[in-house]
């Protein structure tokens, strides 16, 4: 074979406007506990790793932090740049983890949304950073 | 606790400039397998999914597709815009990792570089997207 490449997702790195807002976001909608926070003096970041189960985000918050470009608000936009888009996570019941995030007030793009063989959604971050949530069925 | 929020890592998005290029490096350079390819008319988008393991990247080639911006091929610039940045994967020996990857031609960004708990490299894609290998130690 020789392409038998044994990788396994660890984290996806996301630059936010204010850290600890973020942290606090991911935290609470998302379950995620903070495992570590400081400050990387050559990269002029704050930069804090949160886990939920095995996988991590790393949160940047650059000292001169450039807002997030509005075409990266909507998926649709945000795919047609080249580059690393949203992250997707899986969950068992994307109706009902829906249901929950809105009931903490969560900014819900679209979704859930019965694509066949997927419920698909996507919502947006404290920071409008796109997330989506795919079950498949 | 409220917050026991279940979800698993299952894609990240990569918008690319030659979906068919792009389905041939992720296979040959990091072991992916082509799992299904396919034209989106609302998105204006070729779309291919890809499997290493249990974890997926989902691939676009928009029609009107647009460079990726220079400032995304380097990790230190790159974090500087907010948005969702690069994805990161385990492997337990990245240094072996980067050699085969520097023997398939792969343009490595910098690494392996020890930083005490972890060893750390980023190469860039064919596109010049950014990935990150993080061996813990």
């Amino acid at each position: 074979m020789g392409n038998n490449i044994e990788i396994t997702p660890l984290h996806v790195g996301i630059s936010v406007a204010d850290i600890e807002e973020s942290i606090t976001w991911y935290k609470e909608i998302l379950g995620f506990e903070l495992l570590s926070q400081t400050y990387a003096v050559p990269l002029k970041c704050k930069v804090a790793f949160l886990r939920n189960s095995s996988f991590e985000i790393e949160l940047f918050q650059h000292d001169e932090t450039i807002a997030l470009p509005k075409d990266r608000m909507n998926p649709n936009t945000d795919i047609q740049t080249q580059g690393t888009k949203h992250i997707c996570f899986t969950n068992n019941n994307v109706p009902e983890l829906v249901e929950t995030l809105k009931s903490k007030g969560v900014d819900v793009v679209f979704g859930p949304l019965n694509m066949g063989t997927d419920v698909v959604a996507y919502i947006r971050d404290n920071n409008g950073t796109l997330i989506e949530f795919l079950q498949k069925q």
